[in-house]
């Protein structure tokens, strides 16, 4: 059991630094910068790379929604729910914490700017409602949770899963990051959101919330929807 | 058969508000947008991580010129095509309403950007003429078909299928998005035009026709093509 | 071998069709452009995608250097030679006038812009040497075979080919696009010479000779690298 | 042996052509340049196309802190470690050289642009400081060999470790190209460095110290991770 919450807190740290680091330090850098299209690669290469790491060590959630999502599904046992949620919030800290270190060694670096947490109002990148956040995080959890469920299903291509999971988490922040900057992942949300306070922290609730019904929701759906599961 | 059907709905709400999602919310975005390039692989990637998720379920056609292409190869039941059809349209009205409820939830929002709707004409993003677009509509579904056809062939590697026709995907949306905004998918062609009315309904025609042909005639090509084939 | 000329000729023809049309059509598009990356990507999915619906067929060759390259690694029965570089070349022909069909379709279209023909000094993208030029066609095209050789070997993984060749062109595209549009292909250059003519046709010869002395070294060197290879 | 030295060599020389090269050629083209992310998918797919390439015949490490950090792992015998590190950068310096020698084709080239060498403090892209660039090297490096010994693991799927490996380095560059032009590679630090001279000389220390250190780390920290390690 230690093994397994070290490696889940070893990938939730890649994670936050791969996919907040990039966007911190790559994604606005004048002319040559990685823009959305760098962030979205970098977060789902994260889940991409790590699941071939560690898969076979923790099944690699990296993501309290993915862990009750799974548990919902009725794939992860209810005693390593909690153990599970609390390694990899421990790993997205310190993710969160790595990146603050290696930004503030940039002359006119500024916590202001966010650390890439997510929001929504005024705090959405491009401004759009608390109403059009929510919805984009149920929807978008949701959806992540079907490929998850769907793609390490016993009758889907074994070997595959790691691929198809860590590309729909790049295709998710395609289509999110203007909407929430993207969370679907409360760990994430709440590594950066305890370094910038404040305004992050006040909405940090939205991306506890939203995920953690999308994902509830798929695993009840999937259940009904997947061939003789049991 | 009704799981296959909420499958082919849910993979083709997927494809519309993930394809069409990310290209109103995200392709323009000032500085950091994911451009064509962004759109592209958003598109594939609905795919690519459909086919793993319910291709044991339902096959993963998402798109009525895949159901008539596989049909006309021979690999598809006469009976089953008109379900799947319904099924595919129906998800993807559900995706575009999706894309709009949540645009509107952004200030200054309107409607006249034509989420994503395909066209040509006036309304092709590079003004690319009828003539054009109904070639390129063509010939993207027949090779778009091929590649289906060929990478579930019962030769080819299993595995890599959902690989190779989300990548396809991906790389038709690549050559085509500035001469039609790509389509190669009546049912993704048939939400946004639903939504945005006007040219976009006047229009419609061509991505119902232009797909349906360029898939017949993969089927009838494959068929002679491939080894061993009944 | 009518079925494996048909699939080579269908096969090169997507890919001057996929990776010369995204050029012309979408690289350089305002604001919204694939730019140089999207391009690169374009090229390696059209070798990818066919890789998986057509190897089974003909191998999934689609370029003179590479059946000469695998011909003196000792991979390719030399009576096959001609047959396969001729169907290649049409295929290409054909690509290549799909891409103009498609591009007259716009407003303002000019031949001048160079349908993506592939050249040297005045032609380079960058302004590179005649010599400069070479060098790289010659390295490239022997580094692209060095990963055909090594990722068909017996010993190699199953399966993974197709992505290993197809991201090989896409990553010698990011880096000689620049020097000379890249070629590594004689008849990639062959086809939108033949429509664009005068520098273009002048400058052919070097997209034939330097791409076919790079896949004949790396077939010699491969041979011997190689383990238990006869 | 030779064979395994030999594919070394030309795996790392590919490494330093194909990641130095497009971000000397083509990073900064104008209008269509790949910048940061294209650079960041040119230096993966080095490792990606290799890996399949010649994975077979030297287990593919092109970097002497891979060898090291297996070697800590207890996956790589101590006899051979120094033998892989010389091939390692002779075939980083043959690589850079030809960087260089194509560079030299197009008027206007300048050395001072620094041949895509790694540097911090003033010749960090964005200007961070010794500390940030050298904890960054360290970290990256470390987590470069957790997916590395983990994806290679008997437990993990065999076919996708070259994969996975190769998109953690795309990954690694989309973080930290701004921070040291990021090196987490001594021998693709030392070819570039060796022509430019001056200061890339003066900071190469760095960039063999701290992965170095960061690859020992993680061989340690695997090994007890691991289940059923010997």
């Amino acid at each position: 059991m230690l093994k397994k919450l070290t490696a889940e807190f070893i990938g939730t740290f890649w994670l936050v630094l791969g996919g907040c680091g990039s966007a911190v330090f790559a994604a606005g850098f004048p002319e040559l910068g990685i823009g959305f299209l760098g962030v979205a690669f970098a977060f789902g290469l994260t889940v991409l790379t790590m699941a071939y790491a560690i898969g076979h060590i923790s099944g690699c959630h990296l993501n309290p929604a993915v862990s009750i999502g799974l548990w919902a599904g009725g794939r992860f046992p209810t005693t390593e729910l909690l153990p599970y949620i609390v390694a990899q919030v421990a790993g997205a800290i310190v993710g969160a914490f790595t990146v603050y270190i290696i930004a503030s060694g940039q002359p006119g670096f500024d916590l202001a700017g966010g650390l890439a947490s997510n929001g929504y109002g005024a705090h959405s990148p491009g401004g759009y409602s608390m109403q059009a956040g929510f919805i984009t995080e149920v929807v978008m959890t949701f959806m992540f949770l079907i490929v998850i469920l769907g793609a390490t299903h016993h009758l889907a291509n074994p070997g595959f899963a790691g691929l198809a999971i860590g590309l729909s988490l790049t295709l998710i922040h395609l289509i999110s990051i203007p909407v929430t900057n993207t969370s679907v992942n409360p760990a994430r949300s709440t590594g950066p959101a305890l370094i910038v306070g404040d305004w992050a922290m006040a909405q940090l609730w939205m991306f506890w919330v939203a995920p953690i019904i999308g994902a509830l929701i798929a695993g009840v759906v999937y259940r009904w929807l997947s061939p003789n599961e049991e």
